[in-house]
């Protein structure tokens, strides 16, 4: 080398500690900010992922310029870079740029927790439940992705002139119902164990399918020339197979996983072999041009067949706890929520798309409810509200169509409101309408499924 | 925009599929080589880490050419760059481009699960059996560590003429005993309880706090302009209030934060709660010039205090079983082990280093056996040995060194040879020595330490 050494470790050493500096303290923003924001929706009754949403948008792009993804192309807070800056002994301007430059570290820490979040997903489906309510939960869930998605699309299409993959994007983000917050208020108001509950549940765990495969079929399509039949169908073809054979390996593979897990007897045994699934079926998703979330999905239905599935989940909670927290707070901190203002005129179409959309979303899945046939009376509006948010699954939608570029900023910000919307409606309006009823697990016929 | 969006998602989408099938590989290819290598260990009766570490060789610069830190400035391996290449349409050359450009992702990881792994070394201290066996331990420690270091440094330095902050960075990472090897063997022979096995883990929890403030010490130094004293005694000075501080935070502070967590409600509280204790300890390290690693064990010093210490250790481990793992197999990647070739005559000075500093090594801990005084007769080779696997200790400053380019290829092979011989020959020797032994760990009057 021709240059001094010495020299050259102390630039190198100064950076180090900036990056350390960065990449420790986006993490205490990050978590500070989300679990604050939590700790006040758990008081407000109202799910925890709004609040990390929220914690995002208050420190990112349209808050406190903290937590900064290079996309947005914003500038990061000024004394935050001087902060930094003075610890490490650099200029402001270099500690930006340093940010940036390991920005993408974050990211990937970020759709580790999106791969397994979806993981723990899967692995959390009990098929068994969706076989007991089989034909009504399947009407409900096909209703509830059809009508959202063919209304969604062809509105944003036909009347507000937005181009195809984009609509169809946003169209697709409107499909999954997410199973967590109708579960927990099922739960909290005894409701769970009910006809109305089972079904929803039951729906839910189909929607996620056709929703991650829908996911899997649109961003790979986003990638291609253009909208055109034969591609569309292989995808389709390709990641309905997927499934179909994730669905057949939960009944016969997972005996052969316990097995290949009963003969490790180094530590870590199971939190691996499970770790290698989830990349396993990540890579082959991507490997036949689908989403690798698609395959970290279907790596937990394979896993749910496991008589070691509780013990996975178990291990898998903490990093779904600390890293998908940072997946949804990051959507959050790219919001360009200036784009809602309703005073300024340029908006106002970006306003009355939020609307639209917030309005397909209810209307979509509320039918849902009614779409199906029940010899026994069934409170149709309960199970109608209960397919209603959207939570982490559109969220997941949203933070992949924005890193792709997919989306313009009116569009993010519109999915943004409904996936809100619905997330903050859907509690609230199930709480309202839940608590004249009597619930009455004990007398129901469905009461001893296990859940 | 002038150049046309869709074309340019086109290039986006194949660049994220190659980004994708490049990480979701990487842990692929890590975690089946190092379970493999594990297992492998295991049934040796040998510790695990070093099968990580022969992985990381087997599959790094000095193997296949898969796993490939930038630092290495070696070649991907031709047909795997060719067959992602394959996959996501793009030339061979490409996807060795985004290789390179992605890698400190994984770096990241590795990072976070350092400090995972010293939080969790950290909270796993157990301080009150440092008490009871107090003068003992210490004695055996202090000497443990002054030995290795002074006899390492003096003769890299004086006899072989390597540079002072080089030298000093081998002779600290000789200072600490890896606790989890010595533990699992005697645990194993049930000499745990013993007042060799009690004396053994109490010098090791000390020398792993003197070992990491030599570090926090060391790595500062690296970083300055060359060996002063005032810097030195600052940073020492530091380094130690930082470490009382945790402690008497351990005694202080873990109410506080007990009492804290008591007041979450939101889902994965306490796991949110621990890292925020790791993330708020590592800044504040880094912010004071010393190594963040020192601050991730501090934090867990201060919270192996708390009476949900346990509770954390379950949640951290499936953290460290899948981050430290890559942690350790980086290291191993990043070995140029051709510099051990013995048939090239420019390499015989740098075998001779290597078997000097694990003479050292094994010399300097075995006579820290008979460092101390006892009125009860004790088997000083048994403490001896126990105190001689270096460990995953050892590799961390292997691996931060080789990060901040501090060490020659030679020296880091030196260093790798040295752990890798006192690692593998410990667990060898005591259970030779101990097998003869009567254990007795009923007639012992310590027997009733809670371990």
């Amino acid at each position: 080398m021709l240059l001094d050494p010495l020299l050259l470790e102390i630039g190198n050493h100064q950076r180090e500690v900036a990056e350390t500096l960065i990449s420790v303290g986006e993490y205490l923003v990050i978590f500070v900010a989300a679990r604050a924001m939590a700790e006040l929706m758990v008081r407000l009754q109202l799910p925890t992922i709004l609040g990390e949403l929220v914690a995002g948008v208050i420190i990112g792009a349209s808050g406190l310029h903290l937590i900064l993804p290079p996309e947005t192309h914003a500038q990061l807070s000024g004394w935050l870079a001087q902060f930094v800056g003075n610890l490490s002994d650099l200029s402001a301007a270099q500690v930006g740029e340093i940010y940036s430059e390991t920005f993408p570290n974050l990211q990937a820490v970020a759709r580790l927790g999106l791969y397994a979040l979806l993981f723990l997903t899967g692995l959390e489906s009990e098929l068994d439940e969706l076989v007991a309510v089989g034909l009504q939960a399947t009407t409900v869930a096909i209703t509830g992705v059809v009508l959202p998605f063919a209304m969604g699309t062809a509105g944003l299409h036909y009347l507000f002139h937005v181009p195809l993959i984009p609509a169809i994007f946003a169209g697709a983000a409107m499909t999954a119902t997410s199973i967590g917050i109708t579960a927990s208020v099922f739960g909290e108001l005894k409701f769970l164990k009910t006809r109305e509950g089972q079904t929803v549940i039951g729906a839910a765990v189909l929607d996620d399918i056709l929703g991650i495969v829908i996911l899997a079929v649109v961003v790979a399509l986003a990638a291609g020339e253009g909208f055109t039949l034969a591609p569309v169908l292989k995808l389709i073809t390709a990641a309905g197979l997927f499934v179909a054979a994730a669905l057949f390996l939960s009944r016969t593979a997972a005996p052969a996983f316990d097995w290949c897990i009963d003969q490790l007897r180094a530590p870590g045994d199971v939190v691996v072999a499970g770790f290698l699934v989830l990349t396993g079926c990540c890579f082959a998703a991507q490997a036949i041009g689908l989403e690798a979330a698609l395959g970290a999905f279907a790596g937990g239905l394979i896993l749910s067949g496991s008589r070691r599935s509780q013990e996975i989940q178990q291990l898998v909670k903490p990093l779904v706890a600390l890293f998908a927290t940072v997946f949804f707070v990051l959507i959050g901190t790219n919001m360009d929520l200036s784009v809602l203002n309703p005073f300024e005129p340029a908006n106002r179409e970006g306003l009355i798309v939020a609307a639209f959309l917030l309005t397909v979303a209810i209307v979509g899945k509320l039918a849902a409810g009614w779409s199906y046939v029940s010899k026994v009376k069934t409170n149709r509006l309960v199970v109608g509200l209960g397919m209603m948010p959207r939570g982490e699954v559109g969220l997941i939608f949203l933070g992949l169509g924005t890193q792709a570029g997919i989306l313009t900023p009116a569009l993010e910000a519109a999915i943004l409101v409904m996936v809100i919307g619905t997330t903050f409606l859907a509690p609230i309006l199930l709480r309202l309408v839940l608590a004249g009823q009597p619930g009455a697990p004990e007398l129901d016929p469905l009461a001893e499924i296990p859940t």
